[in-house]
């Protein structure tokens, strides 16, 4: 294991519980009965504990939205050509893109890393060089990357988790829910049959050669205690990056609210190096693919959001960043009952 | 039925389907996968449908608090004593509670309205001068209120749906979940032991006094198919008025975002009297309520969130507000396919 990784994962401190109690502790002294904010009062009180601050304010909210390509587009897993990823990039940076609408709505910053997109025209464009290849290998017939290259992913999301108070996760790459679910099942132990969904919207065919891809990756041989070696084998590079970012942040004291299938199956990347790691996550929402709902129950996240999305680039993430807001607003300005002099029962 | 209901519940026009046609068209030729956008699709043409522009936005938003007390508060309902309601107000006309800082969050204005709240000195803070009476009568022991004081509940109601792009329905009022509970039973058929809750959080004690309050209420006997009287026996003079608000909204082609139980026993009135209504109103959640889950079941209304949130005040409604405004904002600010240039399937 490389340096960065392993002082990383070696420096992610337990949540802050003189924080979190204190929290609570004033949530039971505000204008309202007590637990009657349900979830917002829990989701505050956690983030007073990543933070480390009795009354947190997520002022600096961050969408990173990692991309890349996959080398099993070619075998007919997606309803889009591979060209749509680097097409996507460029939408971004102009911000058209459904992330670009829901960051401008709540005044987070999008920052897209192009950890290897097919062509290079984007360098120009793009504001971080993280780019570790022109995609993958084809998952289905090969190791999607070396391990170096799987390491040297890890580390590029590490550094991107910086100048933030919570981090939204976001991804980009045709063919991802491939090797998202093809991750999924080889940490969860899950047949690749449950994980497989129908990512942009497949036909039953598609569907099929997807399942195939998988499984013949997963035959290769996967083991949920190398979490490095399952990124190799059957993962991506913005997955990789996406679970250098978890750990960064977490190591970093930043809330991460994770998005869909290909920020979940970098969860469980982190989490497995790092368990602490998931005292960070946030579920921002539950999508529509199949292998998502399986990893939040692995995690132990409840998502914030059911909204049957399944667009991914961070769209489910960003939009659970208001409840954030809230859950925070409330704990720090509502009145308690002293200051508005309301009767406790 | 006296002539402005009338006039009201005639006026309600049905949804524009040109303009929910062309939100639906619209959907498709953005740069995302057809249908990628979950609830948040059908969500902004149900928008579109009923301002009557096929690309909506919701500048203007504005919660109205709807306050009044309850007769039947003095048998041993609520974990709060009655005076919490007056003071509550206070605290609202102050910008203290919960409903403040999320308002103040999503931009939202907060309207409160004493319909009939025990004590006089809010009429000198409170914006609107709609007070019926000092509290209902104890529905345990007799009707709440008479007919006429039901007609002119709904119709204060009626008169404060205006100068809003969006309305969220917001209610106070120690012992309105009983009233409510009671409304949701008289208007789904369903046993009072099923929808009555634990309010602000009340003990077994309390729960079996609230329930034996409500049977002994619906004792006398209601009509679901006469809402009015359903309202005048077992309501209260915020859930006539939160009823009357659905109608005008509907009337005048404003969205209306449910809160919780009060709320949506009021939509079950308003729903009754004019069941075109129901194609104006929005569910922002479900509440930990019982009755309230039966309720938007009888409704066809699918909550956006379910976060376990028990308060009242609007604040589940005001949750609510930033999926709608994201989902009229990805359909009117969102790149086509043609304009970024990337390549449909």
């Amino acid at each position: 294991v490389p340096l960065l990784l392993k002082a990383t994962i070696a420096g992610i401190p337990e949540r802050d519980k003189v924080a979190e109690d204190a929290a609570r502790a004033r949530f039971d002294r505000l204008t309202k009965p007590t637990g009657s904010l349900g979830r917002l009062e829990p989701l505050a009180s956690a983030l007073a504990g990543m933070c480390g601050r009795p009354r947190p304010r997520l002022a600096r909210k961050v969408v990173v939205v990692c991309a890349a390509d996959h080398g099993v587009a070619g075998a007919g897993v997606s309803a889009y050509p591979q060209a749509v990823t680097a097409q996507m990039l460029a939408n971004f940076l102009r911000g058209g893109a459904a992330i670009n609408v829901l960051a401008r709505q709540v005044g987070a910053e999008v920052r897209v890393v192009d950890l290897g997109v097919l062509g290079g025209a984007l360098e120009a464009l793009g504001e971080i060089p993280h780019k570790i290849a022109l995609g993958t290998r084809d998952l289905s017939r090969e190791p999607a990357m070396t391990r170096e290259q799987a390491e040297r992913a890890l580390e590029a999301g590490i550094a991107l988790a910086e100048r933030a108070d919570v981090i939204a996760t976001g991804d980009m790459g045709i063919g991802n829910t491939t090797a998202g679910a093809a991750v999924v099942a080889a940490m969860t132990g899950r047949p690749a049959d449950q994980v497989v969904g129908n990512g942009t919207g497949i036909d039953a065919d598609a569907r099929a050669r997807k399942l195939a891809a998988i499984e013949a990756g997963l035959a290769r041989g996967v083991d949920a205690h190398d979490p490095v070696g399952v990124l190799a084998s059957v993962g991506g590079f913005e997955i990789g990056a996406l679970a250098g970012l978890v750990l960064g942040a977490a190591a970093r004291r930043i809330p991460v609210v994770l998005d869909g299938l290909a920020s979940g199956a970098a969860a469980l990347l982190a989490c497995a190096l790092a368990p602490r790691a998931r005292d960070y996550c946030i579920a921002g929402h539950v999508s529509a693919e199949p292998g998502h709902r399986v990893t939040l129950e692995q995690l132990g996240l409840e998502p914030l959001l059911d909204l049957g999305l399944r667009l991914g680039e961070g769209t489910g993430a960003a939009l659970a960043l208001p409840l954030l807001d809230s859950a925070c607003r409330l704990l720090d300005e509502m009145a308690t009952f002293d200051e508005a002099q309301v009767s406790d029962r």
